[in-house]
């Protein structure tokens, strides 16, 4: 199982390592996403070369195709993806309430209709542990509900007193001496009291990290860097806390700044299938005409195999004549950024400087982000 | 300029070196096709590592998107596209009579509009030149008509006496103190007398190389080995000879005993693209259900990364999930097992063993065909 540990601080933002059976994840750290197990577009051998040490799975992918019992006899998830680092997997909660039909929700979890087939498909803490300790994650999460930002006060409340009880469910259902550590989810959306209940009676079950939820599900920007400086401190400083589904680079330094140490986000992987490019000079829009005779890289400090080895004005070619090879590019540079950024977040934590480096990542942002805004 | 030897004889088969301005190729070789300065789903660290030495690309793509001269400027294809091997580019012709709309074909040339914008445009002798030498590619084509197979014998000897027109065209538009190697290329369809005078009249222009075009253009496969086991003869000893669009690994054998030296086909990253996957064994067709839970290789003979990382379980699980790296995946197994095939055949020559290679790769062939018929 993990561990965790804390090497350095400043202000609130930390720096430390998430010991896991797939090796150790050096936090703060941003967490790919590879949704029915693969990052879209890349593979192991790009995703080993870009510096990520952990990714993402989706539980309710993963559930409908293949199934987590195949995916078991095949060795688990590490093994049928080769993944040699670490995976945390969500609880399949909020696909559920994003993705499928016809759910009805009772006290017992879910049922819901297979987007993939019209299937009939049910979830609830118990089977959303089992079916994550089958796939052999070494983050396991809570089963949840995630309202919507516009939900009202009164049907938050109920929400997380069920979020609460399906949470004890799970950690009785979860196997502590197993190679799976789980994760309580605090959800509250934007009201500070209920954030804070949510968080006592989750951290009361002593379990081995904590993750914010209901973040970026539909507030604004800044109620959610707001939510999350405010939510962070909230959870136990000994644990690993993972903010989930966010964000842009601007978002990340936030949560950073907050005291966060993992987040996750298709955004990087997204963008980059929609030619959108994330460097430390903004935005760049590749399909733009001002680069179709660029020569220069998406980003001239970036040391990416894309970066390296391709100019703006070929992934331009690529991107407009829809070529496949287009996609892992520029997936691959953008995870590369993600990356590296993290990763010098980390640095300057260690050396005392945060505040400094994140100005002066925004700084740099703003140097070429017209380039978005002409597209 | 090309330079090239022939080290060993097997029968009428033979393995050589091609010298090119861009290292050499060891013959008889397959080329990758990267129709728009891409071959697609893999990048050129795929094709080095499945060891690609050299690629066809399309003049035809390239001229419409992204034109020429923009290409030129980008300092040539190699350069553009980061590929440090050969590329041979051909004429264009054979895409403007398959893919572009409202040809007119006249002793100039050929008009017509593109397929992508409907813009007029025009491709002839001294253009189809201009145009692969602005590329700067290593083997240029001249360029010529690729009537079909059903094409009656009167038009055949009439478009034959163009093409013999055009090859000259294309000759003295030619800069043979620059690094592009002008081959010519030899139609007739299936006519043995057409072939022949078509051969002595492309040959009188003493090349640096010749190709035998119009095969696997709609006639039957027992037609096309036994055409180009007649043709390839005809073309000069001390010349490299490639047979163009060709073919599959049993075509390639039979190619390959004929004398030809250098194919190019996209049938490998096409069917790659669409889960048909080649092995030592057969053919399989991954999305097939018998594969669903076999950990095994695609194919346990082959050292390519695809082989060495990934189950036929997970491939089936990414084709038919549609992930993009499923086409990475499988386009890069696809060359790998072609090219070491070719591999495998010039050993075989220099070791006078090549009948035997080739009874020998039909044989395992066998064992799996089955798969590809149950799909």
């Amino acid at each position: 199982m993990i561990a965790f540990s804390v090497h350095a601080r400043d202000g609130a933002a930390r720096a430390g390592i998430l010991t896991t059976p797939h090796g150790p994840v050096e936090t703060p750290i941003f967490m790919p996403v590879g949704t029915v197990g693969s990052v879209k577009a890349v593979g192991p051998d790009d995703l080993t070369a870009v510096g990520a040490s952990i990714l993402l799975a989706n539980t309710y992918h993963l559930m409908l195709r293949p199934g987590p019992d195949l995916v078991a006899r095949q060795g688990g998830l590490h093994r049928f993806m080769s993944w040699p680092g670490a995976i945390l997997t969500d609880s399949g909660g909020f696909q559920v309430f994003s993705l499928a039909e016809r759910r009805t929700l009772t006290e017992e979890g879910v049922t819901f209709r297979s987007h993939l087939d019209g299937s009939n498909q049910a979830l609830g803490p118990e089977r959303a542990l089992a079916i994550q300790e089958a796939l052999g994650a070494d983050v396991v999460m809570a089963f949840d509900e995630c309202p919507p930002a516009g939900a009202e006060r009164a049907y938050l409340k109920e929400s997380l007193a069920r979020t609460a009880r399906w949470a004890r469910r799970c950690k009785a259902a979860w196997h502590p001496d197993g190679p799976s550590a789980l994760f309580g989810i605090v959800q509250g959306g934007l009201y500070e009291d209920l954030r804070r209940r949510a968080a006592e009676e989750i951290c009361a079950l002593d379990l081995p990290g904590y993750a914010l939820g209901g973040f970026s599900v539909g507030e604004s920007v800044a109620q959610m860097h707001e939510g999350v400086a405010r939510s962070a401190p909230l959870l136990p400083a000994d644990r690993p806390r993972y903010l989930m589904g966010v964000g842009t680079p601007d978002d990340i330094l936030h949560a950073v700044a907050s005291g966060v140490d993992m987040m996750d986000c298709v955004l990087p992987t997204r963008c980059a299938r929609n030619g959108l490019l994330f460097t430390s000079r903004g935005r760049l829009v590749i399909r733009n005409r001002r680069y179709a005779e660029d020569p220069r890289p998406p980003d001239e400090a970036c040391g990416c195999y894309t970066c390296r080895t391709f100019s703006r004005a070929y992934l331009r070619h690529l991107f407009q004549a829809r070529e496949l090879l287009a996609y892992r590019l520029n997936s691959l540079h953008n995870l590369a950024y993600f990356l590296s950024l993290m990763a010098g977040a980390r640095r300057a934590i260690r050396e005392a400087r945060f505040a400094a480096y994140a100005a002066a990542a925004r700084s740099g942002w703003a140097e070429e982000q017209e380039a978005g805004q002409e597209a």
